[in-house]
């Protein structure tokens, strides 16, 4: 793909086009020789931290660009929210205090099963999330509307959380089941 | 991390910068007072419903930034696109009308197992998939090449499907398989 | 959304913000055109052979905008490495030649689990891992911190790998086991 020969007839396109490069370019440098890591164009750009304020979280949260964030979502501190998150609020969700939110966690309050199947006749369904503190949720990790974990929870990774479990618990499986 | 200290001898470079930020922080604020959520910073700035329109894709149907498009795809009316997806048609993709196409599912035309475990002498495989209309696909399920889903079916979290179901089916696993 | 209204009193961001719009618009064409492929903003922008190359990694290898990489991750020749990747290289991180790293692969080389559960009092946990050659990485498949995959595996769809397996192994499930 030559990007230069799409634009070439506009020039202030390319003046544009040019310095968004420089911006990356100088970034991807300074991450590397900083924090010897590489991340995408927008985490880049954009800090983790001043996004967890802004959106009201506690102090010490962060959370990365590629996350979604629907409706309203309370967050405690010291939480870490990774990539490729979905954190809906639309039913109301809380999360605690030094949670490890691990990358491509999706965690809903509302569904669209019988939206879809119904041929878009029937409502969404809503319903609130509550997820404690000190809870570690690892990587690709599902939660449905409706659910609430206690404080000091591991969830397993590739997990479907589908309902409620005490604080303490060990949780894995699709749908998920208490291990060990 | 400090950004502009990894800019600051360019101050072109710091004056686009700035304008990136102010960009984004409108945004920001826009999208949380009027629709009550925090997107990543390519979904502030691009809409859904212009791209699904672009793409050729039916009247209503809306398709996130992140989500990558490769080759004949072709979608209908009123289906909702998710974050992270992958709509695979190099091998040809339908899909039709309002369905859920939840955040991290990916449905695939196409295969590179052989090609990797020959060690690039083999060829890619190809293989057509049909989704069909009223279908809820939720999140983080995976739809190999050649694959027919029929109408109105539901497919589970986490699921990996790799044969074909008839409409109204109602499928989960990986391996997947008919539920209830 | 109307996105014109939000910064209308921003003449400067209005023309910063409709030169975005006009890049994406002609990378939008031109991939669809050259490419018959629609992709997120910052894979429109930027190459995946040209960020793997100034990340060290080998020849005809590529990765996309949405990857995040951490720390010391070492990848040889004509790898593919797809979007919404995590390659942690914090503990050590190393990948052959000539393999697929599907969408949405995660694979790590420490954990905060413990960290999570102690409230922040117990540190981050270490170890490296170890990819071979020619290895077909299925996609959602997380890889733990301390693994090590042969020469010519197969890992399936939404596997979870905790432990190691040799040259030639087909391996699935969460937690993976051999297959066939």
């Amino acid at each position: 793909m030559n990007r230069e020969e799409i634009i070439k007839e506009y020039p202030e396109l390319k003046a544009f086009f040019v310095q968004i490069q420089k911006l990356k370019g100088q970034f991807d440098i300074g991450f590397l020789k900083q924090l010897n890591r590489s991340l995408p164009f927008a985490d880049l750009l954009f800090d983790r931290w001043e996004r967890a304020k802004l959106l009201g979280f506690g102090e010490g949260t962060s959370i990365y660009d590629s996350s979604h964030v629907f409706g309203d979502v309370k967050i405690g501190k010291n939480t870490w929210i990774g990539p490729f998150t979905i954190l809906d609020g639309s039913g109301g969700l809380e999360i605690g205090n030094n949670c490890s939110i691990s990358a491509s966690v999706q965690i809903y309050t509302h569904d669209t099963v019988q939206w879809a199947i119904s041929g878009g006749k029937e409502p969404y369904e809503y319903a609130p999330t509550v997820i404690g503190n000190n809870c570690y949720i690892a990587p690709n990790s599902i939660i449905s509307k409706g659910v609430t974990i206690g404080d000091g929870c591991i969830i397993g990774t590739n997990s479907f959380i589908n309902k409620s479990y005490p604080s303490g618990s060990k949780i894995a499986g699709t749908p998920a089941k208490i291990i060990q």
